[in-house]
């Protein structure tokens, strides 16, 4: 049974673990830092079918079955799966695991999504609604930038601000735990917190990073007050997905609000995903509910599993709006849900 | 702790209670036969916005405001609202619940919404996760027609078997039970089942409910097996929202999948909202996520409350497409999820 610490932060006392977890890719995320970490990488961003959307339904659903065979299971042993995408009526999702036969209970956090889905996940197990639930989300370059931005084939100029949403998906698979004094060999999901909708007036679709800052910083310092600790209590806070601008204004923020300084434990999945000096045509870094997927389940977690990582503070962030609140002149509101994960032998 | 019963049924032994609830409508709504059930009926489906999508989020809000207020509570003692829409990217919740400062679950789950959100509310209080959690959903009626349809202006001929998109919220303060031996004085959620994804092939976007109703005899059939029960064991199985075409199709599914008839107890809230005998333009009957929402919330929690009925499976049915994926000519996956409410004392 979950635990309550502080005002919004919960300890999952039955730990967790994440049995399993997959990250598949596009071309472009494979030729940047991870592309050998990827459980597969795929050379068309078309995967085969006819249309983006089906293309990012496709390879959710295989980050999904990747997930679930690597931790030693079949679809009819999953009890729930938690997932979502940013596609309209989340169909990166619904289309990608219909065949699977899991009972599905969708979420919508934008770019949030991976975080969410883990902490939904992580609660029905702790709270034995489940003994095993899957955790995952997709995003697609070609449909987001259709969907939200222009048409691919307008060929439009893009601001320096703006981020790359990656093709890519990430997926994982949420165990009972052990019991809190036996050993647990693999990472396992210690603490959660889900994030209040914050809205500081930011209106510019392309500039998503300064928009969801503020709920990073809300996340992260109610995270820090709620279990009395500092950011070098942990090995790395992980955000997903703020990109260069966001980052800075992450830190910034966090130092003159709450004077805390995490930049020397902070990394973004956005800036971890591609390598922005090199990969010039990515702007500000990645973004999309993929990125922080993909690069949580091939960069992180398994630096969780060798020890060489033993806690991390996962922050997902996600811009609640849609092409059409945007169109009528609404600001952007952002919302960054948390999760502790830690290594076997951490405290 | 949840007990698991059978494959997907979820006991919920600390019988979460339901000590709020509200529902507003829109004046089509409110000339139907709840009309003087409904917390509130704005005369103008506009809500005095200037956009559809802003009225929505402000029914929405209303709602959620109101059976907070109603449960005794303030927005500072809620733990947690999971909720969601049809809009694209959620943003009928987003935008009209950003104010109240409450951590925030986004769940998407199309017209099965109202079901979804009390079964994760539901599960975090007897999980400990919360003290008390909001579950919530909105439709409108221009919103959802100009998102998946066409837009109003156009003025185009609607299908007998189309259903009406209900202007409609409904919102449920679901808050810590009592122990089995105590006594519970409001209704409470005994039980949940989270539905798998069904796709019979469907691909008319105007018989959604023809689309549901296969998902709706999964989830019911699950459910009826897992607790070894009879249609008869309960006072009502309410869907919503299959309409007049879909709930034919659910009672002969039943029948014919399943050898179990329903028909005896079975009710849908497309057809509690709108008297289609009289009000013709409505078709089939009331859908979007709005329509389960505000029935269950002005006319069936109420009687649960009087003792007029005792136990009731509530099935909400979504499906599970966007317009981009019906152009594309997919099919529609649907997916359907249940609550069991019962009143102070039923076993």
């Amino acid at each position: 049974m979950a635990r309550r610490i502080g005002k919004y932060t919960l300890q999952l006392p039955s730990r967790p673990v994440i049995s399993g977890y997959a990250a598949v890719a596009g071309k472009k995320e494979g030729e940047g830092p991870l592309g050998t970490k990827f459980d597969y990488v795929y050379e068309d961003s078309g995967a085969g079918e006819k249309t983006w959307e089906k293309a990012e339904s496709t390879i959710h659903g295989d980050a999904v079955r990747r997930a679930i065979s690597k931790a030693g299971l079949t679809d009819e042993q999953i009890n729930v799966i938690f997932a979502g995408d940013l596609l309209n009526q989340c169909i990166g999702t619904t289309f990608g695991i219909r065949e699977t036969g899991i009972p599905f209970a969708g979420v919508y956090g934008a770019c949030s999504t991976m975080a969410l889905s883990m902490a939904m996940a992580a609660i029905s197990v702790d709270g034995s609604v489940a003994d095993t639930a899957v955790a995952s989300t997709s995003s697609h370059f070609c449909s987001a930038e259709k969907q939200f931005r222009m048409p691919l084939e307008y060929g439009g100029q893009r601001t320096p601000t703006s981020q790359w949403t990656a093709t890519a998906s990430g997926a994982t698979v949420i165990s009972k735990g052990r019991a809190i004094n036996e050993s647990v060999e693999t990472a396992f999901i210690d603490k959660i917190i889900i994030g209040r909708i914050c809205d500081y007036g930011i209106k510019d679709a392309n500039n998503m990073g300064a928009a969801m800052a503020p709920a990073a910083c809300a996340t992260i310092s109610d995270f820090l007050r709620d279990t009395n600790t500092v950011p070098e209590d942990y090995d790395l806070i992980l955000t997903g997905d703020l990109g260069a601008v966001g980052t800075s204004l992450l830190r910034e923020l966090m130092i003159k609000q709450e004077n805390i300084d995490i930049s020397k434990v902070h990394k973004d999945c956005g800036l971890i995903l591609f390598d922005i000096t090199k990969q010039k045509d990515v702007g500000a870094g990645g973004s999309g509910c993929g990125c922080s997927g993909a690069v949580l389940c091939s960069e992180i977690l398994p630096k969780i599993e060798n020890g060489e990582l033993k806690k991390v503070l996962f922050v997902g962030t996600g811009a609640l709006m849609s092409s059409v609140s945007s169109l009528q002149n609404e600001s952007i509101p952002a919302v960054a849900h948390g999760v502790l994960i830690k290594g076997g032998d951490a405290e």
